[in-house]
């Protein structure tokens, strides 16, 4: 604030007014405390503002898709640290829509919330900036920030799935397909990375008919996986790119013989029970949000950090589907 | 505003000062409008008012457990109405929580959303009849309100628990469980009733260690199924109160010869792709969702309607578990 009124040729008292909104002020110097406040970035100090105001603290999260249960225990250990603050959660929902997420994100800021966490739809959040300077922390997870340095906690799609991928591999396998969500989802493009390297790392050839990236929709994937399935250079083995694939190219493999092998990224509830079981990598998505709600509070208590990445490890969890050996030819 | 302007004894344009906080009415006349309002239950033309001040409307969606697969297709087919009607969703769950929910409703209106949708954690909603009178459209779904009269959505829980009932009773079950859900939560104790009619219909006794409320967490539901299934009286078959409640005894179930009956409430991912493939009650989800998110537009578009009732059909899905004969004597 010294700097602000140094800059604005103003008192202390006079930059107050303007940031409080009390009367008292002309025009023009109003004008000059906020050009000077846009130009340093000046920042609040939100932990002291919230104590200040008397009032509950409350953080917004922006989702991406509110009927996929990969979230749910990500959104419920954000919504559990939120409480353990006594702050509380507003969410609103992207609908994988970089227009919506921005028109929420945007919403929520202007409903005064302290924080958001944000599982990004779109890869361009320069429109947040005005926002963190203004001094909204902000923590993405699951997926980055595009276009600004912001916090981010996620898991190592790259990694998982090339370990996913070599596995099947390891099995004997050497024709494996790969259907993933949309190209422009960063974690789409990380695990279709991973599949190619663990590819590449042993000497097998990828042909463009093997990979399939687009809508999660049942129908889509579907038609994906048999189309891996026939045609003249027909795959042994499929990595599913998401939960949302993972269980739809289950319900395709059901009807096959011989069997097809199958991993998928992202566990999911009673892939256990299924016979198969379903091999899985797995992130951790609770751990995810409990990181990310635990970073977001830190700075809301005045923790001055630059941003940061925290990737967390995925696990392999073999259950019979990714060990179905190929076909002998 | 006729009525209030003519009950406070002023102008018109004089009640529309005192509800526009705008200057120039003495503080007596200001008391006497807020009276005549008060004793009025004067309602605000939300839809008017929305259009007016040219802002995006928003509405607030409490919801009960985020981390709950069954609510998935409920919160997005809210999010869809919302969205068609360009309005601005905005969530907050109460985790199962009455203060919670209290605490959010209430925060979600400080912060002017024009409607609310509320899936109940607790059974008192008079805190809400301010806010309704003060023209903030509510339906309720999935459960009703308590203590106050709102529109609200919901399945036939009595209806779909006693056919699901029926059922195991028609295929020569005498024994038969049930676990649910909370006794303070009004779909577990309708989803009794309907089990405990099926029963009484038949001529069947009810053992009391047959029937078991409490938490949905898997531990305590675990429990409970190992001591219907085991003790002086077991059971041949098991009516599971919800969803969160079926894919724990389906884990229980598992391991059990001779093999044991189940009908659960509640559809499920995967349910038909486990083996035996589990048969349910099965209610629409986004149907419930989308009836109460039109209800609520239809209000907030001006609509005066009293306080209704909607009550979805259930579906019997059998698919193997729920035809499990009892074993031979």
């Amino acid at each position: 604030m010294k700097d602000v009124a140094a800059r604005a040729g103003v008192g202390l008292k006079t930059v107050s007014r303007v940031v409080g909104g009390e009367p008292g002020v002309t025009p023009d110097t109003e004008r000059r405390v906020r050009e000077a406040i846009d130009a340093l970035g000046f920042r609040r100090n939100d932990s002291a503002r919230v104590l200040r105001k008397g009032r509950t603290a409350s953080v917004g999260l922006v989702l991406e898709d509110l009927a996929d249960p990969f979230y749910g225990p990500l959104n419920r250990a954000v919504e559990e640290v939120a409480r353990a603050h006594g702050a509380l959660l507003i969410i609103g929902s992207s609908a994988e829509n970089p227009d919506r997420e921005r028109e929420l994100a945007l919403a929520l800021c202007a409903r005064r919330v302290d924080g958001l966490i944000v599982i990004p739809a779109g890869d361009d959040h320069r429109y947040l900036e005005p926002e963190i300077r203004a001094g909204v922390a902000t923590v993405f997870v699951d997926r980055p920030a595009g276009r600004i340095e912001a916090d981010v906690v996620l898991s190592d799609s790259f990694g998982g799935a090339r370990d996913g991928v070599a596995h099947l591999i390891a099995g004997g396998h050497r024709r494996i397909g790969f259907i993933g969500d949309h190209a422009h989802i960063h974690t789409a493009t990380e695990r279709l990375r991973g599949y190619r390297a663990a590819m590449a790392d042993a000497g097998l050839p990828v042909a463009g008919s093997w990979v399939s990236l687009g809508s999660t929709e049942p129908e889509r994937v579907r038609a994906a996986a048999r189309s891996l399935l026939t045609g003249p250079d027909p795959v042994t083995a499929v990595f599913a790119g998401n939960n949302r694939v993972t269980v739809t190219v289950v319900r395709v493999l059901a009807e096959r013989t011989p069997p097809v092998a199958l991993v998928g990224f992202d566990d999911f509830e009673l892939a256990d029970l299924l016979r198969p079981g379903v091999t899985v990598v797995a992130q951790d998505p609770a751990t995810l949000g409990r990181v990310a709600a635990d970073r977001l509070f830190h700075r809301l208590a005045g923790a001055a950090l630059p941003p940061a990445r925290t990737e967390l490890p995925t696990r392999l969890i073999p259950r019979g589907s990714g060990e179905i050996a190929p076909p002998a030819v």
